[in-house]
């Protein structure tokens, strides 16, 4: 049955049940809701239950919005705003899409907003006849936040035609009544990189995840195998993004650059962290001169298709296939991306870079589904011997040698990744000065980390339980403690290094590009000064050598002349705040999974951590365990 | 490189060795084949180790042929052969294939011709500027054999038309350098039925059998599923057929129906044998009113671009990917598919339909490979219970039933299948016979069995050595005893029921249509005759409920009414004359194959028949060893 079909049957359904008085004007599929427009929009409203009836009987999400011609102008709409909202929040800005017949308010506290059964959503929507959206005005400012909802809001009849179009591409009924599951393994199988594997239903194609090999430069190697004949780009019908690291989205605009016009499912921070990372991706490769797979219009293209969900959400993602994300622990926004395939017939779970431990930003991720068939996870820390530190004990030495620099006046240097790791250590260091086990001296923050930081800031219903509590009910922000300083400019970072005793976050993490190798070079030869490696160093990397106890190195000084350094700075690495769970996370999660799956496919790392990985959790929990290479179509149904 | 661009490339490389004088006119793909056209064949013939210089050179087959203008008019030609040959054999037809510029001779013993070093080829081919084929003068006439020549040389415009097309299909250039080497199970894995695997390499797409499951009514049960996304008709490049039982070959003119234009590569009795079984397969359909997939008109164009090759001889038959077919022992012409891919990247074989032990009619299945990393093999009588009696004691047994039933004056009925078990059970009465542990009595055989047999006796090379020394040496054809008689018309039917004590072998094999049931229900009430099963009776046949001991049942007579009949007759089962290996040979093939493979996929088989094989040999030989379901891809490369 085609959409359109589909849209009459659901538009009869509708129409039975809406009383002839809510002036119905329109029915349309926006995306995965039913969007019903109506000339008398409080009847529907007020009318006790019944849009949950509707959405019962019709099985599908419903949103109601009024027709453009009732609507009431935007001065009028301004004037109500402040008189409903003023004495309830702060107000910021206000945008209108006009497409879509919403008002989007920016204000201090949107759950007050949204918390009591929808309260002010319906008298707003009564009042103005316009739907309302609440945001969060950004405790930072985020100019990634702004540049998407940009292309959301302002574009919004292409934002509107994008969004007609998914919905009949979601809404299309299901044909085969046996259908045959199966996934294929794209990329990111018995390696780490370019993670990408295809799901197929006969009736839908799903690829979940579309990333990059940051590190290779051969297409074969650095792009999902989108030659195997399975695929087939315009047949697709829906991409799921785990969470925004390269490896996982690097690609997903070059679909876009290639004719796909479908949904992309994402997290909230995903959407915003993914852009900015790919936006940066393009950046380097065309400064560095390198192959640049796509442009940024095939950025905005991705954002433009982007339905973005939260947790614990269900949602129609293609004929038959209902996706939900569940906090994966990993970044901020990463999910597990569990799949409900054919009303039932097979569920399936892909843990692709997940957590299985509490951490300072984020909950530990989550272990307990419905209904679980089938896992899909993976092995970064597969090995025996891949054990990290306890926390504890890491917080422990990074606050003893951080106070060890201090004391002899000398400066710390973290080199960090943007998106993740970056805003924990942030969280550690804020709790080390707050509960007085470091001094409190000024933390200065440098490159990418800065733009990450404020989009984590914009989403604190991401964050972990403890640290929701510190920001919403004891109103404390470890993120905007008066110690933390943005560095942008040249002169900043001159005068702190002129300056005292101090800390200095900034990427790259691997000393490869960015602030943290200015810094680097102009702190390596003073014995005072501390380096602090907090995450994997590649080999052939800078960091690497540094790491490694490297007692010189030539570098190029400001007029790029290459000169001789001594590192006389005292080296550290501490292993113990990776985003990825450790062999014995792994093992755990894969124990006290709930349901026990019937299959475990073990990816996303080392082919011998892989396999390892495989063995040991085949044996441990008596199930199917495979790592299945690049290029292996599994049947799950 | 376009295969225009590959033939440029190997023509020049040919007028380079070539003399001048030879007068070359043309130079062409023929199939798997170059062929060389001259206008002065004998320079070619005479000059020593030219041709075999060229093959090495061009790293392919050679065939030469003289330009149509020289070749000597036809009864020039007639006169000329019966010149060369009268006093070396005895000539049969003679048939003239004008497009290929080859003349077809029917002899008595054809390997006296071409046996030492192709001397009457190269004789009769100067002589009269036609290229000689010998064939046998077959000892039986067949049918088949003649109407699938008839499409082959008669109409053999067509039949050249198709071969160049292969020939460019075939010698079109590889691609990649870094291949993905895949196979998907479209169907017959963890069943029995519609085998069919699809062997994917990025440069070529080939099928292996492709059967249907005759049992089945429903389309996603009767043929392999090749809605699976891999398969795409219009580019599978070749497909290879291991031997004629339908369900390997019964959906094979299917392909050509929807536009398949491609090689068959069959051994010439599977050819013959795969011919015969689909005319049959459609005119029971047919006659049944189920679902006809296809016309006989589609039988013919599979025909038509069948090449057929002998056991051992390598071919190309797709961008990088070489075939040899091997001895399977389970019927004749059967193969065990060898597929050497990738210049040697992998060697993978599929041992569909095999037997490892000896049989009067076939050697033991070949176990030993120039090079072997994947074995796809059947899993028919996977369970360690099914083992089959002693080849001996099978034939102990039969051979004391038969006389006790003769001795009491009774007849015995002995329901076959067509092809494979009928033709070793006539070499077991035949061998009872001549050796008098029986009586000699006339054995009858009805229906499509004699075919079948005719068939056979047209391929001695494929029989087994002992049988090849009988029929060559000892100048003693088995099939051509006195005791035969071929039964067609009812008057014989009638007469032979009114004679003295016999043997009946007819088909069908399950008592489902057929003499077979003609016979049981005029035998079937008096206690002196016999009834002696040899195959498998599947659920819910007539055959099924005689063997398990019904003592009545409904049959309707000659007038079309049900009547009662009383099964009086005496009910064995013989297990031990099947062709497919049994447990304890699977287990054998798959320690002693050498070189011992990486990875062994089980088929062919229910599934706990897989399952539990796939677990004893990866405990034996300790190597992977999987019973993967229908719609699984593996990644072998
Ligand atoms: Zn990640
Ligand atoms: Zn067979």
């Amino acid at each position: 049955m085609s959409s359109e079909h589909v849209l009459d049957k659901v538009s009869n359904q509708i129409n039975r049940i809406i009383p002839a008085n809510a002036g119905v004007t329109a029915i349309e599929f926006e995306g995965p809701e039913v969007a019903i427009y109506s000339k008398n929009i409080s009847v529907l409203i007020d009318s006790e239950g019944l849009l949950s009836q509707i959405a019962r009987t019709i099985r599908k999400r419903v949103v109601i919005r009024s027709d453009p011609a009732v609507r009431l102008p935007i001065d009028k709409v301004l004037e109500k705003l402040k008189k409903i909202l003023h004495d309830k929040v702060i107000i910021g800005d206000i945008e209108f899409d006009k497409n879509m017949g919403e008002v989007i308010i920016y204000v201090d506290k949107p759950n007050k907003l949204t918390r009591k059964q929808d309260d002010m959503i319906n008298t707003i929507t009564k009042e103005t006849l316009w739907r309302p959206k609440f945001f969060r005005i950004p405790p930072i400012k985020s100019n990634v936040i702004k540049s998407v909802r940009n292309v959301l809001f302002s574009d919004s009849a292409a934002r509107k035609e994008a969004l007609l179009r998914i919905g009949k591409m979601v809404h299309r009924e299901t044909l085969l009544e046996e259908p045959i599951i199966r996934i294929t393994s794209l990329g990111g199988y018995l390696e780490v990189g370019r993670t990408a594997t295809l799901v197929q239903t006969g009736d839908a194609n799903i690829l979940v995840d579309c990333g990059v090999s940051v590190g290779s430069s051969q297409a074969s190697k650095m792009l999902p195998r989108f030659d195997l004949p399975e695929f087939e780009l315009l047949n697709l019908d829906a991409v799921v993004i785990s969470h925004s690291h390269l490896d996982h989205c690097g690609f997903l605009p070059f679909l876009f650059k290639y004719g796909y016009e479908g949904p992309v499912f994402v997290t909230d921070p995903t959407l915003n962290l993914m852009t900015m990372l790919q936006i940066d991706y393009l950046d380097i490769a065309e400064k560095e001169g390198k192959l640049v797979p796509y442009s940024k219009n095939d950025i905005r293209k991705s954002t433009l298709h982007a339905i973005t969900i939260k947790y614990g959400e269900v949602t129609d993602i293609a004929p038959g296939v209902k996706l939900t994300f569940h906090n994966a622990g990993h970044i901020l926004g990463s999910g597990i991306v569990h799949l409900h395939i054919g009303n039932g017939k097979h569920n399936l779970a892909f843990a692709h870079d997940f957590k299985f431990a509490n951490s300072r930003l984020l909950d530990r991720a989550v272990h307990k589904f419905p209904r679980l068939e089938t896992i899909v996870m993976e092995a970064t820390y597969g090995n025996p011997q891949d054990m990290t530190p306890k926390r504890q004990d890491s917080e422990d030495q990074i606050a003893m040698l951080i106070k060890k620099a201090l004391a002899r006046k000398g400066k710390v240097l973290i080199p960090v990744l943007a998106v993740g790791r970056a805003q924990e250590l942030q969280l550690v260091i804020e709790h080390l000065i707050r509960t007085k086990q470091i001094p409190e001296v000024p933390v200065y923050v440098d490159g990418m980390v800065k733009e990450a930081t404020a989009i984590t800031t914009n989403h604190p219903e991401f964050l972990s339980r403890q640290l929701r509590e510190l920001i919403f009910e004891k109103n404390h922000n470890p993120f905007l403690a008066s110690f933390w300083h943005e560095i942008s400019v040249k002169e900043e970072r001159e005068q702190l290094l002129e300056g005292e005793p101090c800390i200095i976050m900034a990427t790259s993490g691997m000393l490869v590009g960015g602030p943290s190798v200015y810094y680097f070079n102009k702190l390596a030869e003073d014995e005072k000064n501390m380096i602090i490696f907090v995450s994997y160093q590649g080999k052939g990397t800078l960091g690497r050598k540094v790491e490694e106890g490297t007692e010189s190195i030539i570098v190029k000084n400001e007029q790029n002349k290459s000169v001789e350094l001594v590192v006389n700075m005292e080296v550290h690495r501490i292993s113990g705040f990776t985003g990825h769970s450790d062999r014995g996370e792994l093992m755990e999660f894969a124990k006290r999974l709930s349901p026990r799956p019937k299959k475990f496919l073990i990816m996303h790392g080392e082919m011998s951590k892989c396999e390892t990985l495989a063995k040991s959790i085949g044996k441990s929990v008596k199930r199917e365990s495979l790592a299945p290479p690049i290029g292996t179509t599994t049947r799950l149904y």
